[in-house]
């Protein structure tokens, strides 16, 4: 694991959640909230990154993630370009540095970087210039840690507390960055139970999620939780999970309404989308009192505002 | 048909031009007219949507249009995100309402919609929350309403009255949303007489275009006309209409300098684009003093711009 | 070969740097270096752009080049938009006219453009409005003005003068637009000595590059030279010139460390990007501290950011 944070403690990467200091996902979580505005409401714009030069390294041009982090650096006064790139640390590694190293010669600040690659933000990281930043959004199953900290945020917002919370973790958490980031945000922050909730095969492998209690049941697994996080469900992993079908996952892994009052009557539902209707979600929850799900996405913008910002304010004057 | 306005009687979503009132279509071309420059003096530049956010849904990445909203939106100081998407109504009507619900939770403010299947635009108009507009950049053959702006604008500035005028429609208009939106506006705004021509496969179904006069033939339909309106014509449409090949259409449907000539002698010659030269308009035409089809473009920002400044001035302070 | 100037004397376009004036390339180099920033310093800022609009119309949507492009002139306070298009002068040219016309009447000051096609920048700038420029960001293998542009300059900061120096273009000059392009700035600009090392079939034709001395070999070609100029090797090439792979290719035209000895001590070793480390030149030798490849993309951002400038403000207040 490589150090994230400047010599002066302040962040200068943000790769993944693990190991990160309590302090400072908190100050990150205060940060965020001043950027949080409801829906609806005119977003917060300031100059905190006149000057500064964001890139977009996606290898899909339209993910909603991209679009989260280029409105975050646009309202901040960013100059910010988007690129649809492949990158690849194994053969072409130096290659892909090269890329890198261009985007840095023409004042690049920050790289947001997402890639279905383990590795590549840590190369990068470990190789652009003191001044430079790298932001992970998203990295294999391995790691989302924007993702994580709204979910913290999210769930935040809701409780007011993190302690003696109970969380369950629903789906195919084995291949889940967003479980992963979740699950090192929340155990830092002091989540007393954390529970994850899969098919057999779709269980992380042993060493990982130290700590949390194991369900096949999503029944049992969701009962008296404050929060429920569903993960979004891929076709071919339900084969990998022996379920033949869309409708069958539902009935053994959907969260329905009548599900739901399992948890405590205050639980809030979430989901990090893109949702599968009626597949690992009813609409009707989605979309019902419960689901925080708009929350979610609007914090999103947020944590983003706060890591961009804190990341340049670190460098000092 | 949805209501596109507020209860306050302002503009909040532009989806069709049908129906709506004529004093509103006035108080567009009027609000239009202040952002028109002659091509090659600079563009007027505001910051009447500063703090605002646009968002630019269309299912390929590079059409003029696009980048006709994009400016007009960046030029009233609006911050600008593009997305290439494929939104569908049908099967996964509530994935594609969650993109939608995402960009709003995102603050998106307005939504620019092109999109190849109907019914979309209004299925996102009546799911996004009240401060939110959507803007259709076309819509199947069935509205393309910011294109009749500009037609009508068009029309207004050679002509400098609707009143009187004779207009014809020429080409595809069984499949034209340019033609259905030219033909509400100009109803709207007292055109007199407007007529169709077209191949007889390519007319418009019996019930559409109430009150205009059908004709099979170029020459007949434009003659004594103020106005004619060429539409591009895809290959595939010919083989509808059986005709055999490009030229074979140019010679029955191709407005060529000596038909022009049956119009009246100040007709004016427009086309939506993108033109197909010597199959639907002979080059001299359409580079020829008649031809106004340079100034639609041009108005095309101007109104795309008043459009923007309406639907978000009409929220109130 | 068209004019560039305006008549007033001022560059209008930008398509080539053959037959350029030698003070008007030395003007640019010397507007440029007001813009060059050491990496990790933040860029230079001006309003110097303020409501021009500048178009990037390049046939790949994710080139360093468009990026470089777009931020020198964001970074001047332009409006920027993009389009990935595919201009094509002969059968379609007047489709593509159509489509430069529909940005000219947006408002769009200039079109930065890459074809793989020749003749399509002239067509393009001998067809705009007076007011209106175009910029090359490569046309096939014919130039690449702002790459020669930033290569003098990248010398000039390295060895101070370009009188009495020995340059030597190495690989695939046959088909380098980048070659072209460095050939006529630096024969202008007075070095000595130029040479072209290439295997005999990507040798250029023998009426190109007169006064330029001919090397099959590496060794020879380099040795006493002040600056090495290494150019990409497309496989495809490789084949063209009956070398079976790549190994052999590094044998035979690969710059390593040993074979850079044979030049000048303070040689400099440059690379327009992107590299194929291994192939045309070794890793060490790419990042080793006779390397100025880095700054020749930073200067490219400068460089770009006084072209964008002395065409806007040559066109007079």
């Amino acid at each position: 694991m490589m150090e994230q944070n400047r010599p002066n403690g302040t962040l200068r990467h943000l790769l993944t959640l693990e190991g990160m200091p309590k302090t400072q996902i908190e100050a990150l979580l205060t940060r965020a909230r001043k950027f949080v505005r409801p829906i609806g409401e005119a977003p917060v714009h300031t100059h905190s990154l006149a000057g500064i030069t964001v890139a977009n390294l996606f290898t899909e041009p339209s993910t909603r993630t991209r679009v989260s982090f280029e409105l975050a650096a646009k309202r901040l006064g960013a100059d910010v370009v988007n690129l649809e790139v492949q990158l690849s640390s194994r053969v072409k590694g130096e290659s892909m540095l090269d890329t890198i190293y261009t985007l840095e010669a023409c004042h690049v600040d920050v790289f947001v970087i997402r890639d279905a690659e383990t590795g590549v933000h840590e190369l990068v990281a470990s190789h652009v210039k003191p001044h430079a930043s790298v932001l992970s959004a998203g990295e294999a199953h391995v790691a989302h840690p924007t993702q994580g900290l709204l979910d913290a945020l999210t769930i935040l917002q809701a409780k007011d507390r993190f302690d003696g919370l109970k969380v369950a973790i629903v789906g195919d958490v084995r291949h889940s960055r967003v479980a992963r980031s979740a699950w090192h945000a929340l155990t830092t922050l002091g989540v007393a139970e954390i529970r994850i909730v899969a098919p057999r095969a779709l269980m992380p492998p042993a060493g990982e999620f130290a700590g949390c209690e194991r369900f096949n049941s999503l029944d049992t697994g969701i009962t008296g939780v404050d929060v429920i996080m569903m993960l979004r469900i891929q076709k071919e992993r339900m084969e990998t999970a022996a379920i033949p079908d869309a409708d069958r996952y539902f009935q053994k892994f959907g969260l329905s309404a009548e599900r739901l009052a399992k948890a405590k009557p205050d639980a809030i539902v979430m989901h990090p989308q893109p949702m599968n209707r009626g597949i690992e979600i009813a609409s009707d929850v989605a979309d019902g009192p419960q689901s925080v799900i708009k929350d979610q996405v609007r914090n999103g913008v947020a944590v983003r505002m706060a890591v961009l910002e804190a990341v340049i304010e670190g460098r000092g004057p």
